[in-house]
């Protein structure tokens, strides 16, 4: 039976930028499996929840299974697959609160950075959603929220120091080889290079130099992906 | 040969309250190893470096080897004790993510709540050094560091999500039973403890049902330590 992946995505349906999306579409990667992608918008969260019982992506369709949340998706995978390369590598609890990490300390600093430049790359039907539903959670408009972001900037390079500083001993977080840490918080700079030209990096930084190297990781499928030079 | 562990004591050299001597500490408790503890003052920089190269604690000294550095504890007691459980669990890359970000994050908040505590609770020859050099760092006299300390614990709490998500799905950083993600994390809530009345976490939060554990811990190794009620 087929397997699927639904993604949110832009107005070209070929932009997709879910950070969560991207830890699933990696993973699989990382497992050598394949799946179709499905693009998939807000304004479509009632055939979602029809199909998952909830109305967030990404959902995996695994013949007749059908899994949401990309950590779900992760144990899922490394469980019904385990004679393929492991992503978890038995460090499942440190690796769990790595992504909680990128969740509620990486995600959530970076969308005050570039959430402004998401509605213009978004489906039509799907800018009035978004706008009102972030205008409400910052309560102000997205233009003021990311407004001050050269301002935001150094705190949000500080707040890596996780990050860079493991990665001075080793090229990924998962080691000599990337496993689940490294897409769950690579996830994060790929939504970013996805929707919006701000440059979040210096060159000099450590963590530039890992996420050229997730970019090129599987024959460049992150760095095929539409988005911005970063 | 004796096996010491070099560790920052105050005035009372029952109180070591270095976090990263708690996990060395914690680190060999868990291997099963015993160690003589000898407290260590700022004043004694001098020989500390002629047996270590170096001038910060912890130092171990395992027979003839000494080993300076937390995390290098770590890696040494797991390398050279295969047989004894396993500090580090194959997920060594994870667990020292985790381990930075109890330094770059969790220490350095935690710092500006309770440094102002720490003076009276040093050797007398410490205290001029102890203040001048944290004066020095953070530009200001260390009362006026603390001053604002409720108004910065919200902003604190908050900085603990990652912790208190993972905790959430297991009763440790380390799954079923802890490992050292717990003691790294634990050490700078120990540290807390052992100088300062400042109550730092809600009764209601998961991460105080966690230290609770972490104290019990070792027939309650770290709440026998001098320290105050939290």
């Amino acid at each position: 039976m087929a397997r699927l992946l639904y993604e949110l995505a832009g107005a070209d349906p070929e932009r997709r930028f879910s950070p969560y999306s991207w830890r699933a579409r990696l993973a699989l990667a990382h497992k050598g499996l394949e799946a179709e992608a499905v693009p998939w918008r807000y304004s479509e969260r009632g055939a979602l929840l029809a199909l998952s019982g909830q109305d967030k992506v990404p959902v995996l369709v695994d013949g007749d299974r059908v899994v949401a949340d990309s950590w779900a998706i992760a144990t899922y995978l490394e469980d019904a697959y385990p004679d393929r390369p492991s992503l978890l590598r038995g460090a499942r609890n440190s690796i769990r609160f790595i992504a909680h990490w990128a969740d509620a300390v990486l995600n959530a600093s970076l969308v005050r950075l570039i959430v402004a430049d998401i509605p213009p790359l978004l489906a039509e039907a799907d800018r009035a959603y978004f706008r009102e539903s972030r205008e409400r959670r910052f309560g102000m408009p997205l233009k003021a929220v990311s407004a001050d972001r050269e301002v935001r900037l150094p705190a949000f390079r500080e707040s890596l120091q996780p990050l860079g500083l493991t990665l001075r001993d080793w090229p990924y977080l998962g080691g000599e080889a990337p496993d689940y840490a490294d897409y769950a918080v690579f996830g994060a700079f790929q939504w970013a290079r996805c929707v919006s030209p701000f440059r979040l990096l210096d060159t000099e930084d450590p963590v530039h130099a890992w996420r050229e190297r997730m970019l090129a990781a599987f024959d460049g499928l992150a760095r095929r992906a539409p988005g911005f030079p970063c």
